[in-house]
């Protein structure tokens, strides 16, 4: 059954060691059949190099397994959260993507700085609170699921298709679940950019070079005196 | 209609992803064919491996198309800006690379710091003013031209082939579509080295390791009682 | 002798370079034979690309070579320190990765961050103290064993799989030496990801863009007036 | 003539974009005969990808080409320097490394700060001196040479086998030219490390993430209830 759906959420996996954001297993994309409610999901530990578009793992929206010889991602229950607070959304992307997870780690969200984020994202990509004691010592994955959708109260999902789950990791969406990989490509980008404008913003370039040695080195390589590289033939 | 350019913008714009200066579809490369006053560019939003030199769209100065089946890149009247006020200037390349940006969206420029920086680019690459909000919400891809050309009033731009677009990323220029390029490649490295050379400065190296133990590693590898690797033969 | 273990070491070898985890010949992979007492360990400065599964050395717990016609490895004896003391451990690796490195090169612990780390440490991955100069000078590569067996007098092997050998480097282990390298590949991730949360805690993201740019931006792209890419077809 | 040495300094040559030290052009290998007093060296400005051994330049000590059909690398006057001042070396490259470069940049000496380092160098690699006006604006690429002897003039050069040249970058030498690439590759792995050495040790590891996190993350992958990954068959 929803044998397309399993092919896309298949490929929307493989893109995601390609693009970097995963190392061995971290990482899992699902994606919805809304007129069903029936959701395909990357099974749990298993290997992108091993991964068949036939290992994808049908559940309904309470975590049913409906299809499927392997049990779904460890994170299926947060999918499932999402999938029913955002009735917008087709796909959704987890991973430990490094910088994203830096963000997460210090508890910071990641301000738009730049029109490489928003181009994609409209405003900050907000991080969650800290979990209590009880929601992560209760249902744990379906609690982070909770803790997502009410940190995106005033926030609408496909305006800020993305967040970072508190000393965790993020968390993207969008309509399908290639365009949530595309957004979890984006968040790794922008937060790198982040991190480096902020340390940036602290230590201001006031320095240059010795004049000498900038007129040198620009005047060997240009202009009538110029002796670096081969001469121009004809 | 104008074949060989066709290909070179093609082949420059190949060369984004190739120096990982690109992400995705975010970029764009430009050559100008100055007889004719026409100009080829990349089409918006076309992925790089589905890229053809027939996709590439031929528009006038005024930016009219006057071939191609695509859209031409969205920040086509940015390039017509430059070109119109650069004479000296045969190709533009446009990306989003990591750390130019990042001192973009610091609102900083890139001062001169060493030779490889004056290899190329005689002074500072500087970043552009804020715009404003007419601009922004006027012909905002024309005016970020504007802007770019105000900012080199004072500057010749084969000497400083690059300029910073504040909060947005960079834009290179040179005498064809693949010297375009190589000064997007040096743009990139050199940020990148001024980023790193910025918090040093401020972080001086004052530490040193234990002495024994830089003795016990040096000389257990070199002199006369190393005993690292395998025998020497013959 | 050993066939089998000789194979799983000397892929697991291979696995080193494959991670991006060493340089040249910067690391080694063992592992135990408990019910025979014999480790199986790469040859000392052999190259990884001349690297074959008969090179593997096969030496006895007091680093007598058994079989082999390389010299071990020079960090065998710290190899068989950690076999002695931890009973539970079935592979031992060592890497110069540059960012544990780093981290021991401060003399700092990588302390638990988020859950990247929380799925495989089970708290701080420890950084040794100096060595004492009489440890150094003596037999220094069974002393660094001995210093890292210290150093988890109060720490579980198997809930802590690693430690920072303080201005040197790191080992890890594991059950076998493939999850010995999977740890290593761990250690250097979280190692990267506590750097950059640790230089973010310091300078908080307080700063946005100018609001009129995001709006554009996010506009220009998304919404019934989005004039970004091709126009969707049918 | 020289064919093995053409032969050996071109494979040199191609180590360095393969070790990824260089963009484009900018980086070169020398190696010497020393009977003969001949210098084999890469020629100025050709591509690596279409470099052959018959390209390498033969010149003397004095710099006068002896074969070649192109000019030798701009820098030859100081790789021959070097070799005058230097009798225990055989080979010298030179590259704009990317860590190496910015402490070239930042004036900064790497010094030893670990294992990795004093596997190599034996103390601090230092920056040298600015060079004065006259210098620069003489014969620069000799005097470069020159002042790199005399940060030497009390440091055994195959004992710290390279050097920063302030505002410009890393030269090192070997007994080979092959070991001088060795050298290069190691010189930007010890800065790189060394420039997140020198971050951390400023903001030390003080944090930790919430402990039931950690017991969640942990105890959910490992001991009996473990509930992540694929029921252990077998």
């Amino acid at each position: 059954m929803l044998e397309a759906l399993k092919q896309e959420v298949y490929e929307a996996n493989l893109e995601l060691p390609k693009h970097g954001l995963v190392v061995y297993t971290w990482g899992n994309v699902s994606g919805i059949d809304r007129e069903k409610g029936l959701v395909v999901i990357k099974p749990s530990g298993v290997e992108y190099d091993e991964l068949k578009p036939s290992d994808m793992v049908v559940v309904d929206l309470e975590g049913n397994v409906v299809e499927g010889r392997y049990r779904p991602s460890s994170d299926t229950p947060t999918h499932l959260e999402l999938y029913k607070a955002f009735p917008q959304i087709g796909g959704i992307v987890h991973t430990h993507s490094s910088m994203a997870v830096s963000f997460a780690q210090a508890g910071q969200s990641v301000t738009a700085l730049g029109t490489t984020h928003a181009d994609y994202f409209y405003g900050p990509i907000p991080c969650t609170r800290a979990m209590t004691k009880a929601e992560i010592e209760g249902e744990y994955e379906k609690e982070t699921g909770k803790v997502i959708v009410k940190t995106f109260k005033d926030i609408h999902p496909l305006e800020v298709p993305g967040v970072l789950v508190r000393e965790h990791g993020p968390f993207t969406w969008g309509r399908t679940p290639k365009e949530a990989v595309y957004h979890s490509v984006v968040l790794e980008e922008v937060s790198k950019m982040a991190f480096h404008t902020a340390l940036l913003r602290e230590g201001a370039m006031t320095l240059n070079m010795q004049q000498e040695l900038l007129d040198k080195h620009f005047l060997r390589k240009h202009g009538k005196n110029a002796y670096y590289g081969q001469e121009k033939i004809g």
